[in-house]
C-alpha cells in the first residue's frame, strides 16, 4: 500500500533518499511505527515529501525527499528514528539497500 | 509486486530514475509491456538495474539505474520504449512522476 500518494515537490534541485527493503513476515509493530516516522519526518527541517508503496510480496521502495543533505543527515541523527532505525536492521527487514541521490530534473503528469 | 527484487549495482556515483505512478483500473496490456519493457532495458547500454513495486491500491514506484545521462536520454529514446510511454500516458497512468537523480552514496545490509 502507498501511504500517501504523490509528493509535492519544489522545482529542482534537492535530495532524494531512495529506500528499498524486503519485510520480515508479521508485524510485529512495523505499521505503527513506518506511519510515525512518516508524520515525524514532517517535522524535519528540510522535509519536502515522501512517496512510499509495497508489494504483497513484501518488497517497497520509500523515496524521501530534503532540501540538502545536512537535513538528511539531522532526519537520520532524530533519536526516535535511530530507535525505528535498529527495529528495521534487527527485526523487520531481511533486507535493505539505502541509496542518497541529488535531484537534477523532474517531471510529471497529473490525471487525465 | 516487485518484479525483481534487489538490483545489484556498482559504487557511487551513477544514475537513478525515480518512476512513481498511480495506475489506471484493469490490465489493458499493461503487464506485458512492464515485463518486456523490463527485459529490452536491461540491453540498454549503462542500464545498471532497476527495482520496482506496486501496492494494491495501484500507486507503484520503479527505481532504474544507469551509469549516465547519456544512456537515461538514450534509453527514453528507444522505439518501442516510445510506444509504451505513450500507451502509459494515454491509458495505463492516471498520473506519473519522473525525475532523474545522481545517486552519491550508498549502503545496504542483505539478508541476516
Amino acid at each position: 500500500m502507498s501511504m500517501q500518494g504523490f509528493a509535492k515537490l519544489p522545482e529542482p534541485p534537492y535530495y532524494a533518499v531512495i529506500f528499498s527493503s524486503q519485510r520480515t513476515a508479521g508485524d510485529q509493530g512495523y505499521g505503527a511505527t513506518a506511519q510515525r516516522m512518516a508524520e515525524l519526518a514532517q517535522q524535519q527541517p528540510g522535509f519536502l515529501g515522501m512517496e512510499s508503496t509495497r508489494g504483497v510480496d513484501g518488497f517497497g521502495i520509500t523515496v524521501a525527499y530534503f532540501t540538502d543533505e545536512a537535513s538528511i543527515a539531522a532526519w537520520k541523527a532524530n533519536v526516535e528514528h535511530r530507535a525505528a532505525q535498529r527495529m528495521g536492521h534487527t527485526t523487520w527487514y531481511e533486507h535493505f539497500e539505502l541509496r542518497i541521490a541529488k535531484v537534477e530534473r523532474a517531471h510529471g503528469r497529473p490525471a487525465r
